[in-house]
């Protein structure tokens, strides 16, 4: 008989069916066990009653712990007490692979000690649910870029040059020369818009910083895409288009993971276009009213990120910061050479920035001057400066960062617990 | 007036649009310009007619070269010449970036000036063409995984031990440790799918092997899907039916860009279910019909791959290695103990291996002697060595590189030109 996965079980009602799985949970009584099976689609209840089964049926259902492998058998009813609508009355059951001593009991345990055993910590059902959505979170991106014609155009991981500094990169003997793990794809996606219009990348991104804040790892996944001929405008119209779409998706397709994590979906709901776009010197001014004072100048730190997020209920774009605390691609806003057209998108409820983007330079001696000013070496930079040399055009992108925005959506404190398998400052296992 | 992307000509027959993008190439009279305009959707021929522009528009269309960026106003109209079928009647013309001696012209240029001008190169007509069925062959991946419940995992970059022995590994400083670049998401994977039931990863993997071949990437892109209570035979089954999909999705959307590449897509529509498979020792016997002669227990070189693919019409499945030339994590074939339950999957046409894989050994106690035998730290697999410990199962998956996959299905000498940016062993840059 071919097995069952529990998320087509509905389609089985009546019938005799073969599950296989893990033993998730169990409750008992004398003439009972109501066994909570995962097979990783879904979990459900398999009652073994000892009058239908062979003796050694109950005897084992009576012996086998907590993550047994265990292959069942039994008729599919439907139960209106059931999260599925269903439950399985067992006739069978076989143990594959015995498990004593489970490390993870429903008990509490401590973060360094679920991180440590993360390899299975991943099979428990709230981390079911957020690597779930993250999953449907990535779809989602992928979705909405590839629907819209945007050629997917992979940017090196291994890179002969810092993007934004060398002091937060991790680096590698590369034969005779040194490669660094990239921090960002935007530069060769810049290549890859000026050839197919409208490119995007995806892919893992690296940042050394000797920082343990709940916001930061130091591997994580990173969205970008970048548009010929689009402006700053255009770019904060995509990336509110975008982020609605993203958050829509989840709400739509995981509400069942949304609910495991307890999250408040109207906050969800409320993320809708238009966004609110404020100015970084109105953000200044708001800053002011709620009593903290930036200097002009000064970038923003998660406490300014998060008090400019909770005065709105949905993410705000904030743009034009000045040009100095900026990266060198940024363009100089022709209205006020101090500012940058650039755009940072902070989430509510302090989730802080998701997302960093703008107008790239696209004058040639101009950003020749930029990289001299800011002590980048000429040489590497000789082929992105091609870029403006040979049809240059104006054109902008943004990158989002993956983890923060799962951990945005489900209402997660860490980021941690965002990803399979974290790198963190003091992290590099499992 | 909103500009019109090329790839939606077909909608405005009869309206005046315009156009942003690159002047790819030109040809002249005494009254008329004809320019080819790409915008990275597609190519369309703009005709500049004397007496239909102003005169500075005319002399505009006689100056600009190659690959200035220009905005083109025009009429679109019906030509049943033109390969889209519309060509555009020229009344504006704007130049916004120029374009002087444009490096890469229709003459040839050797391979190593084209990798020094891969940020432009990327631009031309097959380039795209390649670059834009390796977006379809990523989408369709996960496209065919998504579909059928597998959850996205994402296995870690930096790890902290090898794989597959640690010759052939790039390593950073990782603070007080040392991290590697994977080699593969499998170890990783396997905790997914014993999580999930069915689980995949794509990302980027890593290897330092100093070989020039025209096979190897230092940095390519693998696929791998991992299945609990699959065996061999079961992930012979998920391999077959995903390569057909991946190859049918590339020739039922991307026909055009085969027809650039001067592909025979015959030989595309032939690779249908059911592959031949045939046992490590009928390949030796096979290769030795071809007079060449394989010593039992050694592994396939390129030689022996195209001899052994050249024998069939479509992908064959090679199965059952011996033990000793595979990786410590193969169960080996109960039937056999010296084979090891693995399958390789060798693309037509001389493309060599695409696909590795097999059944993973799922027994504590054999996987932990085989780590000793291999002189594997036994306390970097602790982690691993649990996913046998707590419910182990029957499991099995396989790798698939994109990048060798991609120059099969566009028919290419070198896997150089799959891949937006390649790193090779004497290439890091641009």
């Amino acid at each position: 008989m071919n097995a069952t996965y529990i998320d087509e079980i509905g389609k089985h009602e009546g019938e005799e069916v073969t599950l296989r799985g893990w033993l998730y949970n169990k409750r008992s009584s004398g003439k009972l066990h109501f066994l909570q099976v995962r097979d990783g689609t879904g979990t459900i209840q398999c009652v073994v009653f000892k009058k239908e089964v062979p003796a050694e049926v109950f005897a084992l259902a009576d012996h086998i712990a907590q993550e047994s492998s265990i292959v069942v058998r039994g008729t599919v009813r439907a139960d209106d007490r059931a999260p599925l609508g269903y439950e399985v009355g067992v006739t069978g059951l076989e143990l594959v692979g015995e498990s004593t001593d489970y490390p993870i009991t429903p008990k509490e345990h401590g973060v360094a000690f679920l991180l440590d055993h993360r390899h299975l910590w991943v099979r428990s059902s709230r981390q079911h649910a957020v690597l779930r959505i993250r999953s449907e979170i990535t779809h989602a991106c992928r979705r909405y870029f590839d629907e819209r014609g945007f050629v997917l155009f992979d940017s090196p991981i291994l890179t002969p040059a810092a993007c934004e500094g060398t002091t937060t990169l991790f680096e590698t003997p590369y034969f005779d020369e040194t490669a660094y793990l990239t921090q960002s794809g935007q530069l060769y996606l810049e290549a890859g818009a000026l050839a197919f219009g409208k490119a995007y990348c995806f892919g893992p991104t690296f940042r050394a910083e000797k920082s343990k804040t709940r916001r930061h790892l130091m591997e994580f996944w990173m969205v970008e895409p970048e548009v010929a001929y689009m402006d700053l405008a255009g770019d904060m119209d995509l990336a509110e288009d975008f982020v609605e779409y993203v958050v829509g998706s989840v709400v739509a397709n995981r509400a069942h993971e949304l609910a495991v994590l307890e999250r408040d979906v109207d906050r969800l709901k409320s993320v809708r276009k238009p966004f609110p776009r404020i100015s970084y010197e109105q953000a200044l001014d708001l800053l002011h009213d709620k009593g903290i004072e930036v200097a002009w100048g000064a970038d923003f730190g998660a406490e300014e990120e998060t008090a400019i997020s909770e005065s709105f209920d949905r993410p705000v774009l904030v743009h034009r910061y000045p040009a100095e605390c900026k990266a060198f691609y940024m363009k100089n806003d022709p209205d006020n050479e101090k500012l940058a057209l650039c755009v940072d998108m902070l989430a509510p409820e302090g989730y802080g920035e998701i997302i960093g983007g703008g107008q790239r330079e696209d004058d040639w001696q101009t950003l020749k001057d930029k990289i001299a000013a800011h002590d980048l070496p000429q040489e590497a930079f000789a082929w992105y400066l091609d870029l403006r040399r040979y049809g240059s055009v104006p054109h902008a992108g943004f990158g989002m960062g993956i983890e923060r925005v799962v951990a945005w959506i489900c209402g997660l404190h860490h980021v941690r617990e965002t990803i399979p398998f974290p790198r963190m400052l003091e992290r590099l296992t499992p």
